[in-house]
């Protein structure tokens, strides 16, 4: 057969899949897999170096599906290609337990690496991934190997480009000068209220062109174009590319191409019956695959063997060549902790004074820095303030990418999403800081952080009120409560200068989804801690920090963070008062939930209902934590701008106000 | 006194003002204020149409301070102008009960038109004001009469850029041609971290050109080529106008200018002393305000009376020659809605079969919009899907602003800022659709809404794993619960076609906060109503839908939306099983928070402790409403891609699982 009619075939067999998959789920998007099918034919058997034998393969390139609704595309390409992705999957596509949902989501399907459908934010991981290989390649390419050097590919599309989050990204990128960043835009003129000229007339091209990227114009439906397009941009290593192929949506379809009725439906028995006419296939064939071009597709499979043996073989090299370099890119990439973590971490002597919070964490941090190679990150423009610098660990900079810290720019959506970027990639630790109240500002990232199971690290400091001058527009009082909603989320809000270095020391050890640590503006006194309450019991979530002498108290006080400390003083004036107290500090519901009941029950004895919780938050949720009869001292309202101290008093946050209210429960 | 001289001496007193107030709070930014001053200057006493004397005045010009941290930019100019903003205040800048807070914040400052400080929204927030100025010109403009006619300038820097919501509004400003707005860039290559260099190194002119922007270069502290450069904004009509204003943040400091060091804190008193001297200025004066100064800048009270005067004689001949459409004027600027609104609402049928919580907000829309001139809407590239089209009232097109549709594209963030801005403007009842999982993409211009008491109406359907096939990438399950977390922002969820239909007149009466309604993509019984639960109950935010017959039930089951019509199946198990069931509707927990006691304890009362809630989300602050005994059942984990009703099922929604956790209880 022909070269041509091979290369068409393969296409349609694409088009087909998706379109045979979407019809029988009775959901989906056909249009977009129809439209870009060409354009990702070329990039996946002409140029994508990987190896489905082996998804985690680990100088592959990276291929990202911004566009995720158009996600029959990808598994259509996975299944060809030779992934552990049946067809039987394909004819599962969004069905319960399938490994094939309406969204791509990483690590439920393998060779997907990361999961989009959000618009903007495949755009904006997949710039986090070119800056990991940027990163690690300036690092270990020191000899003449090449261990590190990939591509990053995306698809992205005209939704993702109106969402700000690729404004962010984008800008970044090309300031960054990712040469090996090649993104494929699906300019199909389409979204789903019909033509983007209703919305979206912007000069796409010459808006990236002010990024410093390298823009390219291709027909997205001939094959030399595109595949000279992607020549042209792998050829060019200072800028990022953006190929715009200019592309019809539904491509084939007699009634629908080039119209949004083939974005986000089936396209109907009868119009699929008449597409399959048009491009010559069988009308009666469902999830066709001619052998000839499965043979075709298939051969990734062996190459890809040859790539990796290759790589692995240059690696050994590299082993023997430069023992020391390996070992550290071992330990890297198996995201290895130093076995004496505890010992590196600083200790905080007992201080009514004390520091805050987020000036401890730069404490740990510069602890850390030397000892944790694949710690990388940064802050959204407020390095200064969040305190999040790696000591004599560089900068990440433009054709320079040695450092390891980042300046992300006034950017907090791009950053969260470049961090999930970092974190699949592998061999990195991402850690980025902003204030908690600009935690709303990349929240769509964190939830695909804890939804992909990303371990990334957030610092979020000037955590409350206590930032005090700046106002309400910047004291986040909502901010705890909503990301403890986020599930699979670990948020910390460490009480005094050692709560915060375990809570750096959980946030590095927990693999399972994203870490934010919620950090003081403002000193809080480091305690005097009983022999039973040391720092380390941050882990178990809430721990009794201080108890009646006789362990049988009559009251518990509780809180989080700063407000332990103010809980503390409570404390202090009832045992004054003759009252038996326990404070217990909270710095994580999350892990308190995980313990056994047993222990819950040892904080929080069912016989001992009087309680008072305390936060500069709104009370959202803490009912949980209060039997029947506690009570919650809260902030369920915004706040003022004036010296912390101040609006501390004026919204009731203060000893007084739990002495109080925990003597009205008493009495 | 030569004009050049009370130029600069105008123009430093501004600045030693702004100096002055950060030195004293010994808190806030004066840089910006140093640097934009020229410009600022120019704009105010040139340019800027507006009446002190009545900051509410119709037709004035809008300016937002987008770079809110430059604040006493803002506050100086208001009291120098002559708004009732007296130096007192200035020198109680970011004090308690002062209003000069950190950041401008809206309703608390005469003259302050919007809340800023978190970077971008200022910048988008004009943009809808923009659009309400086209729009009711458009409208209200029709004889030789031009009613509606001003620019809206805004002070824009390198951080607003940089955040992708200006990306999402600039872009939509430029596609809808808005030649009356008119912004300054402080453009001092600044930001916390240091140089512009280290992160934002895009060209921003070409970037806005791409936008289709008139963009214009001009030295900041030129006063001429500022003068010329507004000028020339003014006169482009098709394009909005970008005025990159070169400029030296902390303009005047020996040590500090032009360095981040001025940014963010006092200058010093030794280096204010400094400063003043280099500017010829007292060194020991503080706030001083020389008399020559005093009087230029008051003569803006006059000429503003004299404006508004000329303006209320236009207005009285426009109300005799067009008296229906100056009586729709004044119903719009009253935000006044129809007196039979609730005749003119539809009513549904009970129908076991029923339908979509959003398709009965449609048929609200359909009824309505003919008889609400304010609605001024559209969604975020999802109209056919959240179904927020108005009928026969138009589409808002670039250069052809009459129509009451908008099209905002995929633009979620630059949506919600831009309703902020419509709202604000005055005139017009802002709506925007999404999906609510992406209320996440525009949480932070929710969040500006509840702080300013903005009334805008978000319409957020497929509100829970009830979208099925789309899986956990577009399932919300924390999102009711972080939305409800924002104070002053109402929450709701109706549970079927009438609760939609009191949600929405409920959200039209609210003018005092953000409304967001839930809604469903899949269908719900409409149900049949008892006599004392009709769907106004919404209006209580908790409601008793079906009661044991003698209204002494042993068990309340309760939810809120789709979980409701299960809760009901639950019900009539349980009663078949001849046990005495409430049901409680509970469509808003802050309208039932503000009921009083007695309606609350009839409702849920003290002595029933057996309670089971439902809601397809995350539990998080359900427990408030369970008593001690209670259990809700809830999605404490993402969703999953398939049909909808096995979503449901897998994850526990369903009557059956009702029915075994009340049969617990009640054993």
């Amino acid at each position: 057969m022909p070269k041509k009619n091979l290369d068409t075939l393969s296409v349609n067999t694409i088009r087909f899949l998706s379109a045979d998959a979407v019809e029988t789920a009775n959901s989906g998007h056909p249009g977009m897999p129809m439209g870009m099918a060409d354009a990702a034919y070329v990039l996946w058997t002409k140029f994508l170096k990987h190896s489905p034998g082996n998804p985690k393969w680990f100088n592959r390139d990276r291929f990202v599906l911004s566009a995720g609704h158009g996600s029959m595309l990808l598994y259509s390409l996975l299944h060809l290609t030779g992934y552990d992705l049946s067809l039987k999957e394909i004819k599962n596509f969004r069905q319960l337990h399938s490994i094939t949902p309406g969204h791509p989501e990483f690590g439920l399907t393998p060779g997907v690496e990361t999961t989009t459908g959000p618009l903007g934010q495949g755009f904006a991981t997949g710039v986090g991934m070119a800056m990991a290989e940027a990163h690690l390649a300036a690092r270990f390419n020191k000899t003449n190997r090449s261990l590190i050097d990939h591509y990053t590919y995306a698809i992205v599309s005209d939704g993702d480009l109106m969402e700000g989050i690729s404004h962010e990204a984008a800008s970044l990128a090309g300031h960054l000068k990712l040469g090996k960043l090649i993104y494929l835009y699906d300019s199909n003129q389409i979204t789903i209220d019909g033509s983007t000229e209703i919305s979206f007339t912007e000069n796409v091209g010459k808006r990236f062109e002010a990024y410093n990227w390298h823009v390219i114009e291709a027909d997205g439906h001939d094959h030399e174009e595109i595949e000279s397009a992607i020549r042209k941009g792998q050829a060019e290593l200072d800028k990022p590319t953006l190929i715009v192929c200019k592309t019809t949506i539904g491509y084939g379809s007699p009634n629908k191409e080039g119209s949004s009725s083939s974005h986000g439906a089936p396209l109907g028995e009868e119009e699929l019956r008449l597409t399959k006419k048009n491009l010559d296939w069988d009308p009666d064939a469902m999830f066709h695959i001619p052998d000839e071009v499965k043979t075709h597709f298939r051969s990734t499979v062996g190459k890809g063997e040859v790539l990796e043996k290759s790589w692995n073989e240059e690696l050994e090299k590299f082993r023997q060549e430069s023992p020391e370099l390996a070992s550290e890119l071992d330990t890297m990439l198996s995201r290895s902790l130093p076995e004496n973590l505890e010992e590196l971490l600083p200790v905080f002597e007992p201080d009514e004074k004390g520091l805050a919070t987020r000036k401890a964490s730069q404490q740990v941090l510069d602890s850390i820095a030397a000892h944790i190679p694949s710690l990388f990150g940064g802050s959204a423009d407020l390095k200064a303030s969040n305190l999040t610098g790696l000591k004599d660990r560089g900068d990440f900079l433009p054709g320079s990418y040695e450092g390891q810290n980042v300046n992300y720019g006034v950017r907090e959506h791009g950053m969260g999403a470049a961090m999930n970027g970092i974190s699949l990639h592998g061999g990195l630790i991402p850690f980025g800081g902003t204030f908690l109240i600009f935690s709303d500002y990349c929240r769509p990232a964190i939830r695909i952080a804890a939804l992909s199971k990303i371990p990334a690290i957030y610092v979020f400091t000037h955590d409350s009120i206590g930032l005090g001058e700046d106002g309400p527009t910047h004291q986040p009082v909502e901010h705890l409560a909503a990301l403890r909603a986020i599930p699979n989320t670990l948020v910390l809000r460490p009480a005094d200068a050692n709560e915060t270095v375990w809570a750096w020391k959980t946030a590095l050890e927990n693999e399972e989804g994203p870490s934010l640590l919620a950090l003081t503006r403002q000193a809080l006194p480091t305690f005097d801690r009983p022999e039973n309450a040391p720092a380390s019991m941050v882990q178990k979530g809430a721990y009794i920090l201080k108890d009646a002498s006789d362990g049988k108290p009559e009251i518990i006080l509780m809180g989080s963070g700063s407000e332990v400390s103010i809980a503390m003083d409570a404390a202090n004036e009832l045992i004054s008062k003759g009252r038996k107290v326990r404070v217990v500090s909270v710095p994580s519901w999350e892990l308190f939930k995980k313990q056994p009941d047993d222990y819950k029950e040892k904080v929080f004895p069912p016989s001992v209902t009087k309680r008072v919780a305390v936060e500069a938050g709104v009370t959202l949720g803490w009912k949980q934590w209060l039997g029947k009869d506690g009570v919650v001292i809260g902030i369920d309202r915004f706040g003022e701008s004036a010296p912390y101290e101040e609006v501390y008093k004026h919204l009731g946050i203060t000893s007084e106000n739990i002495v109080k209210e925990a003597m009205k429960l008493l009495s």
